[in-house]
């Protein structure tokens, strides 16, 4: 089977400008931003609703593919992981999985809190979570 | 942006033929089966352990991309909803998300309990549940 190629939904902005200022994962996140959802989808999004808890896939752009062992946020300690094993944003795909409280809807923009990617990074999947 | 090609990382081993047979999700799931992991990525596998639960990210390549709103679980008594506020397979990217228990690693092939996947189906990532 050919491997697919992946369709930009929308793009994530942020006050994070990069990846060393990102909170190490969503539960530790704090921040607010919005998710900009492409005209083109903008049929997908129109039952979310204020107060939901979405889950984000994001395509970390600026990850490496090519890295299969890490060491787990950059501590040393614990010795080289293999990336299956972490949360690390280097692996082939490095798709990352957020869950977002929405906050305010306003058109294609979806305000949310609780965000751990930069400016920029590409939205490639929105779920109900289950 | 250019949109990037997704690479397989594997594939399913299960007893489900057709996705009308799956579970609706991975919790109403009992089934067992096994990720099949290629040989280039074993080194990223190596610190998966029996009675982990991972989760896993599987692309589902039957699924129709150029829907953007279902009703959920074939369900028309709700309406048609937008894909995401669902967990519809059909979606612009088709990654389905699931939490498995591992029962066994033999090789590269790790046993899971809780698949919801139709046998097949390429694996794209597997990270630590957090």
């Amino acid at each position: 089977m050919n491997a697919p190629e992946l369709k930009y939904i929308g793009l994530v902005q942020s006050n994070i400008q990069s990846p060393e200022d990102a909170p190490k994962n969503y539960r530790d996140s704090s921040q607010e931003g919005s998710l900009e959802i492409y005209e083109e989808y903008r049929e997908a999004m129109v039952d979310i609703k204020v107060g939901d808890t979405i889950v984000l896939l994001c395509w970390l752009h600026e990850s490496k593919r090519d890295v299969l062992k890490v060491y787990p946020q950059g501590d040393r300690s614990k010795g080289l992981r293999g990336v299956f094993s972490t949360r690390s944003p280097a692996r082939p795909n490095p798709i990352a999985i957020s869950e977002l409280r929405v906050t305010a809807i306003d058109g294609t923009l979806i305000h949310v809190y609780g965000l751990d990617f930069i400016d920029g990074t590409p939205i490639v999947d929105i779920k109900k979570k289950i």
